[in-house]
């Protein structure tokens, strides 16, 4: 039995509690959070505190909050014997205190309110400085998840810059997509099968094999016509650099 | 029972094709192509031929070759009874004869060789210049599809090109995402399942409600340190231009 006291009640808390409540060996003894309204989505099921003074005792501590808070509520774990984790992908697990046992366990997915999520299929990135600790991490998120890699800090720093790319990057696309549908009195619901399969493709095929398109062909007039298309300038230009990036890739490839 | 004349044996004919043969009500009575090597897929199931001069009788014809070839296949329609139209989303109908029944069907998916697709969930947007035909078209298209809209030549030129930053740059996203995995031996693997997830979420909320990440927070310190991070120059001015517009598109909310 592994014993978790949970600090923060956002989207990652309560995506990880909801998933750890499911498990005979874990049990969540606590969840700690200053929002006193997000932190009564947790009180059916376990003991909740907004008092940071008055944290138990675990053997994992997980901060789930954003990534600028993670010292401050560190700070609040000083002289705790358990393993202290935050669930950045971008913060070294040196912004944690060197005199705790410390590490990261950093599950791979955008979690939104309400929005569930089977875990099973979500990659866990882990890190831990002594090799007992990281044991206990793999033994926590092997539970939970079918995928457990360890990663450097370095390591989960670059992988986390890939995903601003395909997950924060690739929406604002759908975002610009849906805005030239709106515009135009055109049904965004027409695009949704697209998109599917534009993310499904890849599961099996490389990117750079799938790639289709005006820029791929090179097809110069297609592309001053569409680009014509465009009132908002700054769409104007992602369409163009896109375009660019993209005929460099093939020049490169040829 | 509609009878179907297939000019082309690229993708978008042979996903046509396939999809055709399931159906009792269309019968494809010959594929006709200049490519004898892939005209030899479609053999075992109906006529084939590589001459142009020798196109049978057909309800209708379609043309599903590359956008610039169209008017020169179309030429070779001259004098047929049945409607012709072409597959393309970013070629006016006008571009077929004026003297010739004319019209377009266009499936709005992304087709790879040797994937296959569900035709019934892919969008069909259909367009002719007489209501019979419209009403034809509609026949056959609601046949292989639950999804079809009538659009006019601009509507589905807009709708491409929305399709154009969904599917096509989207897919570029996601090779920029493969490609700093690949530079830091980091496993692509591992951002499949949020691909994924990202293209599920806006199957039911709007892409505007549930955009993450650095630009979204305006998190300056974590964008610099990613920047820096990129080793190719142009993806650093994808990185800038596209949180940039996710700057805008915010600041416009607000």
């Amino acid at each position: 039995m592994i014993k978790v006291i949970i600090l923060g009640t956002g989207n990652v808390a309560k995506h990880l509690f909801d998933t750890f409540l499911i498990y005979d060996n874990l049990k969540v003894v606590q969840v700690v959070g200053r929002n006193k309204e997000t932190l009564s989505l947790f009180d059916e099921a376990t003991k909740t505190s907004s008092d940071f003074n008055s944290i138990e005792e675990a053997d994992i501590y997980i901060i789930a909050i954003s990534d600028d808070a993670i010292p401050l509520v560190a700070e609040t774990l000083t002289n705790k014997n358990g393993l202290i984790v935050h669930t950045s992908g971008n913060t070294p697990m040196e912004v944690l205190d060197k005199n705790e046992r410390r590490g990261v366990l950093y599950p791979l997915q955008t979690f939104s309110k309400g929005q569930e999520v089977d875990f099973k299929t979500i990659p866990i990135c882990i890190e831990a400085e002594n090799k007992n600790d990281v044991k206990l991490l793999r033994q926590l998120s092997g539970t939970i998840s079918d995928t457990v890699v360890e990663l450097s800090s370095q390591q989960r720093g670059t992988l986390h810059l890939a995903a601003v790319f395909v997950n924060n990057f690739t929406n604002h696309l759908y975002h610009i997509g849906h805005k030239i549908c709106a515009e135009n009195e055109l049904p965004f619901d027409l695009l949704k099968p697209l998109i599917l399969e534009t993310a499904e493709k890849i599961q099996n095929l490389r990117p750079i094999e799938v790639q289709t398109g005006p820029a791929k062909r090179d097809d110069q007039m297609t592309m001053e016509k569409q680009i014509k298309q465009l009132k908002n300038e700054t769409f104007r230009e992602i369409y163009s650099l896109l375009s660019q990036s993209i005929k460099e890739t093939y020049g490169e490839k040829l």
